[in-house]
C-alpha cells in the first residue's frame, strides 16, 4: 500500500483528504469530513484524535450506524459477497480465514447472540487478537449491557482505525499500536549467550490445531536476529517458545546422559498487552533453566 | 503374589528352593539348581549375584538356550499362544498391551531384523523403559556385533531377574532396582511452599499418544504426598511435568492480567536412570519460573 | 541441667512441684503455686497454658511486680551482683557478655530511658534475639504506651518460660520454641548435589563485629549434616551464609578463568520467625546462582 | 589531552609524527621512527601494530634497554623524583598512590625480588588491574624464566601503548582496549524492570581497604543510565555489587516481614577480562534471587 506524508494531507484539498482517509473507519467518510477541518495536525496521534472526537461527538444514532456498517467476524456470506480489503486482511491476520466448519459454526453462533441481544454486529480490533482470545472476547462482552457494548465497539473502532492511520500515514510521531517478542538464551553453564539455537513460536490453540507462527536461530548474542513478534500488535493469546537445547549441548561435547535431561524445552505464556514489549529469555545448563518476563 | 522371607530360602529343602526361584530366571530352572547350592545367602543382593554368577559361568550353548528361552517383545502370536505371568506383566508396563497396529509392526520389524542378525531374540528389561526408549534401544543394539548382544541380553536378564527377586523375597537388604520421581513447588512470590496445585505427569511418545500416568496435587509442603513414580524403575524416557499455577494464582487474589502471564507451566524432561532419583521441582511466581535436577 | 518428667511432676508434691518450677518465672513461685493446683496436665502445652494463666488472671500490682522481679539486659551491676542462672545463659546467649564498653553504654541507655517511662525494666526473650535485633525492639517499644508494653513484658515472660520449660521437663509433646535454619548446595553444572563445599554462617552486626556462628561442609547430598542452626529459636537478625564454591569447582577441573568469575559467594538474608523453618538453598554453576526461602 | 587524527599522523613531517608519539612507549622514540617509514596506516590498529613490529623485530639487548626503561610499579623514590605523565596516571588508576606503608613495603618487595631474578623491572598495564591482582600476578611471573618475562614484558609495553594510543589518536577504527561492566534488576514479583533501586560497585582488597567505586540508581528499564565501568579497561578483580531492594519493597507495600527477608543484595563476583562485557543482573523477588554472567 502507499503511504503519504502527514504534511501533505494538511495541505491537500478537503476532497483529496477524505478521498485518502475514507476507509480508516468503515464506511463512514463523514469522519474524515469532520477531521479535515481540523487541520493542520502536528503528529499523526493528532489526526487520530480528531478521528476519534468526531466519533464520540456524533449523535447516537449516528454512532449506531458507524457501528452497524461493520461486518461480522469470519462471516462466510459477507466474505463471498465482499469485504474492504482492510477488513479482509485484518480478518485473515487472525487466522479467521483457516477456520474449520466447526470453527465458522461457532462464530456463526456467537455472531447471532452478539446481534441479537444488542441490535449491532459485534465488533473487535482482531489485529490484537487471536482466534482463542476473540471467542473469549465476544463470551466476555455477551454479558454486558448495550451501553457497555457501544462504547467498547467506538474503542475497538478506534483501535482499528490508529492501526490502519499507522499503515497509511507517515508523521514524525508514530502511534502506539506495535508490539513487541524478544527471546534471548544464556547459557549459564559456560557464562556465555547460546548461538545457533533453533527457537519455534507456537500459537496456542484452545480451538483447532497449534501453529508455528515464527521460527529463528539465536546469534552470537543468543538472540534472534529479528524480534519474534514486531512491527505489529502481539495478538493476545497462548503461546510457546521451543528451544532445541539438546542439540546444541550435543554439538559441544557437553558430557550428557541419552537421552539427555533436557531436550526440547518448552516456554508456555500468554500475552495480554498487544502493545507491550514481552521478553520471554531462556537461561539454561544441561540441567536447569528458568524464564521471566524481562525487559 | 505372596512374599517369602529370605531366611526360609535358606532353610528349605532343595525341590522348594528351585520352585520358588524357577520363574526368576525365563524357563531355566538349572540356575536356581545351581544356586541353591550356595546357600545360605545374607542377603537378597547376594542371592542375585549367586543366580548371576550361575549363568556367567555356564557354558556358551546353555547361555544361548537360557537367551532362546526369551519370548520377543510384543509379540502378537506369542502373547496370545501364553508367556509366563511375569513376561506379561512387565510387557504390559510399558505398554506393550495397548499397540496400534502400526506400532505392533513396528516391534515386529525390529524384532524380525534382530533374530536375523543374531539369531537369538532382542532381551531387554521392559520395566525400566517406555515404547519410545525399547525402539531406541533395539536401532542402537542391532549396530553391535553378536558378542556384545549375548553379553547384552545377560545382563538384561539379571536386570530382570532382579526386578521378579524384589517381589518375590523379603530380606533385610534390598535390592537397588527402584528410583524415585519427586516434585516441590516453592512459591518465590510469598516465601512459602504452594500447596493445592494439580500436577500432571505425561510420558511423551514419539510413537502414538502422550499418556497422563500420575496425577497428584501439592500438600502443605509443596509437595505431592506420594511420589509421582515410586517403588519400581523409572521407565526411560520423555516426560512432561504439567502444574495448574494460573488457578492457583488466582484464587490468591494476585493481581494477574488476562490472560494469566503464567498459566499451565510444562516442565519437559527425559530419564536416563531407572534407579536415579529425580527431583524436578519448579520455583515460580506469576511471572518467572525455573527447574532444576535437584535431589 | 537435670530433666524431669511430666509424669512426675503430676503425681509430685505441691512443695516438690513448686521447687522444680519456681524459676521458670523469673522470682516469683506463687505462679507455680498456681499452676500445681491444676494438675494432672495432659502435655507441656497445657502446664505452660496454665503458668500462663495464673500470671494473666493476677491482679495488676501483682504483675507489675512480677515484671519488676525481672533484671536489666546487659546490665554490669545486676551481672556482677549476680543474677539467676538461667537470666545468665540468656543473656550470654545473645552474645550480651561479650559487649564493648560502647554496646554497654548503649544498653544503659536504653534500659534507662525504659525504665523511666514505664517504671519497669525492658523485658525480652533474648533467646529469640541477636544484639541488633534487641536493640531495634527496644526502640521500637519505647514508642508505645504503658499499657501496651506491661502486656508485651507478659508475652516475654511467656516465651521466656517456655523455653525454660522445654529445657526442664520431658513430655510426650513439645512446646514450638524452636527454629531450624538449613541450606543444600545443588550443582547445576552437573545437575547433581555439590559435596565438600565449606559454609559459614555469619551473623551480620551493625554494632560491633560480624561473628561466624556455625561452620559446616556439605555432604553427598549438598546439605550439612546439622542444620546450621536448630534445637533453639533462631534469634531475629542479619545474617550471610557463604559457600566456598571457587575451590569447589576448582578441584573438579572445570575450565574457569583467573581469578574465578564466582569463588565465595555470600547469600545475605534477615530473619524475623525465631520459631520458623529457614532453607535457604543455593543453586550454582561456576557462572550463575540463585536463592529462595525455601522449605 | 589534546587528540590527533590519524590522518593527520599520516601526513605529518616525520619530526612531528614522532614527537607524538614517542612517549607512547616509555622514553623510546627509536620506536615511533621505526613506525613512520611504514605510513600511511589505514587505521588505528595498524598503527599499533606497527609499533609492536618495532619492538619485536628489534635487537634483543634493544628490546632489553627499552624493558629498562620503565619504572618499577609503586616506588617511592621513583615517584619522587618524577615518572612521565603517563606512568603517574596509569599507576594511579589502580589506586597506587593510594598505598599504606605496609603496601608500599610489599610493592618494593616483589619488585626487588623480580629485579633481582630477571636484571628488569617488573612491567604490567595497570590500567587492566587491581592492587590485589597486580600483587598476584606479581606472583605468578616470579616464577617464570627469564625469556618468558622478557616476551611478557613486551606484551605488557604493547597494552600500554595501545591504551595511550587509543586516548591520543583518533580514527575511524577502534583499539579493543575497553571492557563494560553494566546490571539489570528484575523485579520477578510484578514481572517488571525495578526502578530506583540504589546500587554501588565494591572493588574487594585482600590488601587494605575495600572501595566503593561507583553508584548508581536504577532507571525506569531496571539499568543504571551509565554502565558502573565503561570507557576503559576492567581492573582484573574482585568485586561486590550491592542493591538495596528492601527499601524498593517496602516502598511499594508488598508485605514484608521485619526485619525483611532481603534488604541490601550483595552480588560477588571477578573480573578476569579486562576488555570484555561483564553483565552482571538481578533477577528477585522479596524472596529470592538470581544472578548470572549475562551479556
Amino acid at each position: 500500500m502507499s503511504q503519504i506524508a502527514l504534511s501533505d494531507l494538511n495541505t491537500a484539498s478537503f476532497d483529496d483528504f477524505v478521498a485518502v482517509l475514507e476507509n480508516v473507519v468503515e464506511y463512514s467518510p463523514w469522519i474524515a469530513q469532520e477531521a479535515a477541518a481540523r487541520r493542520p495536525f502536528a503528529g499523526i496521534n493528532q489526526l487520530h484524535a480528531a478521528l476519534m472526537t468526531a466519533i464520540q461527538s456524533a449523535a447516537p444514532d449516528a454512532q449506531l450506524a458507524l457501528i452497524r456498517a461493520h461486518p461480522d467476524l469470519a462471516n462466510k456470506a459477507q466474505r463471498a459477497a465482499g469485504l474492504t480489503a482492510e477488513s479482509t486482511n485484518e480478518q485473515n491476520s487472525a487466522g479467521l480465514d483457516r477456520l474449520s466448519e466447526a470453527e465458522y459454526a461457532a462464530f456463526e453462533r456467537v455472531n447471532n447472540a452478539y446481534r441479537e441481544k444488542f441490535g449491532f454486529p459485534y465488533i473487535v480490533c482482531v489485529r490484537r487478537h487471536t482466534k482463542d482470545s476473540v471467542l473469549r472476547d465476544f463470551e466476555t462482552r455477551l454479558r454486558n449491557i448495550a451501553k457497555t457494548e457501544t462504547r467498547r465497539a467506538i474503542e475497538e473502532i478506534g483501535r482499528i482505525a490508529a492501526l490502519r492511520l499507522d499503515q497509511l500515514v507517515v508523521a514524525d510521531d508514530r502511534l502506539k499500536v506495535h508490539g513487541r517478542l524478544s527471546t534471548h538464551v544464556l547459557d549459564n553453564h559456560i557464562g556465555k549467550p547460546a548461538p545457533g539455537i533453533a527457537v519455534e513460536l507456537v500459537e496456542l490453540a484452545a480451538l483447532g490445531e497449534n501453529r508455528v507462527i515464527a521460527r529463528g536461530v539465536t546469534n552470537a548474542d543468543g538472540r534472534t536476529d529479528q524480534p519474534l513478534i514486531g512491527g505489529r500488535p502481539l495478538p493476545i493469546g497462548r503461546y510457546e517458545l521451543r528451544f532445541n537445547v539438546g542439540r546444541y549441548y550435543a554439538e559441544r561435547n557437553v558430557q550428557l546422559p541419552d537421552p539427555p535431561f533436557l531436550d526440547e524445552i518448552p516456554l508456555r505464556f500468554a500475552i495480554s498487552e498487544p502493545e507491550g514489549h514481552y521478553h520471554v529469555p531462556l537461561l539454561v545448563t544441561p540441567w536447569s533453566y528458568s524464564t521471566y518476563r524481562g525487559s
